[in-house]
């Protein structure tokens, strides 16, 4: 293999899962032109976060090479909807709700990507006219037993619990996409592994040389737990405000930091080692995610809003004046605690009620900032500092 | 439930195998309106045999009382072909070809139902403007599990054969002929009955008053053993001519006798019974077996054309100038004998090759028939007269 080759696909499967087969890949970067490399996103949920981040950064990468960045937005199945109904929150979208949606996605990968070098097709453009009998076909090329290899079919299927037939057309209509695109190469989360090989079997299957997957890991959300995802509400999205994404970067666990240094802020495997023995000399952790966080609203912002963030977090963080003696008071809550349940554990106050009255009188403070929302979750695996009043004060840390 | 309710639900369920459910079919009845009756026939096999009269006599039977006959013919999936290209003698089938075939199905149906009464529909006509999205909608109405719960798709599942996931939209799109038609009432053989169920489940699913269905017990073929069809070689055509017909139905076993005069010839169960007693008491059963050939011949051709048919097959029987002490000899060959082998067999030839030069000489006869064609196959459970030449004779059973 040609050196330049080697090094090429060295830094693509950097950060990546897995690459299937690499040969393939290899290959087509030899053949020195520029790939249609495809990745396919919901068009429900437009609103994109540091774990799609991953991914687009491998797009980033790919697009410097030169290569073609096609993200397809699956529009077609999001206008029928949940067909079974059984899902009452997911409704038809409308021809101009997913119009608008696209849009966001564009301001959205505008941030990570080369708007004007990646291109946005939906899928409903070839989909459609597929009609009734395209569709059967398609659902020729596969078998059952083949779809009940995936995971999550699978489980449920031993579970009991119900798949309905259109779920095995989705796997279906998106390795389809592939056909139609001819992509060379296809990126999606691990989750997504099943699906991709799905188009190199049907690309085969419709006379077309078959694509070369990549997966990508999926990051764990702020709760380090969870992959991340807006529905548990542990995201941070890529048009967060500087102060809000810097803050909430801070407040992760210092595991959870080296996994997005590795994963979001694609460190490379060396400088990754050398912090982290940095940090088993003494260096103190904070300092690392503070970078990491600046790092990375430099990246979604610019350079000048990072380290005004940077700048406002230690301000603040100054300002706290935490007797530096505050012991850490560990709290038994893995499914996390509400911040009256907080305050009460941690001896602020005797009473939840106690609690509210204070929180309504704006006497409550997590981290320094005021909290209004009496609703407000605290997350195990997070260490916080609380304030009752301005004496009363502790630290936390729920596991 | 009225009398003549009660009457006419008795007259439908007599040689049926299920009616299901039958209050449902009972309220409709009530109603007092044609219903609306739909059976679903293959585009690609237009020979109609005895094994679809029994279903044809049902649909006859509700047409005397005044229902409206739907025949279906599935164009829709014939026009794909065999999508997995697997069965190469399944090619998609061309708009004319589907036409001609109707044409010929019309023909033979005529012969079996008022064809003027008798509205023959494609089911191409709604399938085909369902769409990709709506194929995808209808997908929905079912999941995997109860799929699988089909006889032969769980036995090919437990045994590792391929189901391709597109024979799951079969069943569906059948069901949905229910949906679009509206049906009242559908019927098909014990094979159908999933498929008729679906159509149930599906009317309701879209809102729709579910069908009720009936479903008819599958003929055996001319072997005794195995279901009639064209493919196996084991049957009589509905439109064979009477002479062919005539001597097919006179070569069947005693016990298939029964068989045919119960499901074919709907004999009512008090003169099948009287007629066994007889049969019992002495009656030899061949004077049974020319009645219900010469009754069927009666009904697919004329009275005449059967009466000709008796006359003709009773005039051979007697020309066969057997010795009446010809003793019967029993072979076995379960699995069916050749001409040539079975003359070896019999110990009227010493060699097969002797046999294939008879043949060719035109001095072979089975049951009196001069046989041409050295491949034909004589069938286990059945009794032959075997004539080589004028004076080598044998009568063989084959079991």
């Amino acid at each position: 293999m040609d050196v330049s080759i080697k090094a090429t696909l060295e830094l693509l499967k950097r950060g990546a899962e897995e690459v299937i087969p690499e040969e393939a890949l290899a290959e087509r970067l030899a053949e020195g032109r520029p790939l249609r490399v495809k990745a396919g996103f919901d068009p429900t949920a437009p609103d994109l976060h540091l774990g799609h981040a991953v991914l687009i950064g491998k797009l980033r990468q790919l697009q410097e090479l030169g290569h073609e960045i096609i993200f397809v937005v699956g529009d077609f199945t999001a206008m029928i909807g949940d067909p079974t109904g059984r899902n009452v929150t997911r409704r038809p979208l409308t021809r101009e709700a997913i119009t608008l949606n696209a849009q966001t996605y564009r301001e959205q990968v505008s941030k990570l990507l080369d708007a004007d070098r990646t291109r946005i097709l939906y899928n409903s453009a070839w989909l459609e006219p597929l009609g009734a009998a395209g569709l059967l076909q398609l659902a020729a090329q596969a078998t059952v037993a083949r779809m009940l290899e995936r995971d999550d079919f699978s489980q449920r299927y031993r579970a009991g619990q119900p798949i309905a037939v259109h779920e095995f057309l989705y796997p279906l209509m998106q390795g389809y996409d592939s056909v139609v695109l001819e992509a060379d190469l296809e990126l999606g989360g691990t989750d997504q592994k099943f699906n991709l090989l799905m188009g190199r079997q049907l690309q085969q299957a419709y006379g077309k040389r078959p694509q070369a997957i990549l997966t990508t890991p999926l990051l764990e959300g702020l709760d380090g737990v969870k992959k991340m995802s807006k529905s548990l509400d542990n995201y941070i999205g890529v048009t967060e405000p500087p102060g809000s994404m810097f803050g909430k970067l801070m407040s992760i666990s210092d595991t959870l930091m080296w996994r997005y240094m590795e994963l979001v802020a694609q460190c490379p495997p060396g400088e990754l080692q050398r912090l982290r023995g940095a940090v088993a000399d003494g260096l103190n952790p904070m300092e690392v995610k503070l970078d990491l966080a600046e790092g990375i609203v430099a990246r979604l912002h610019s350079r000048g809003s990072a380290e005004a963030a940077r700048a406002a977090f230690l301000e603040r963080f100054r300002h706290r004046e935490v007797p530096d003696d505050l012991p850490l008071l560990e709290v038994h809550a893995s499914e996390g605690l509400m911040i009256g349940a907080a305050l009460r554990e941690a001896g602020l106050v005797s009473s939840t009620s106690e609690a509210l009255r204070l929180i309504s009188q704006g006497a409550v403070r997590v981290d320094g900032d005021r909290i209004a929302d009496s609703k407000r979750i605290l997350r195990p695996g997070s260490t916080y500092l609380l304030q009752a009043g301005k004496r009363r004060l502790a630290r936390i840390l729920l596991i």
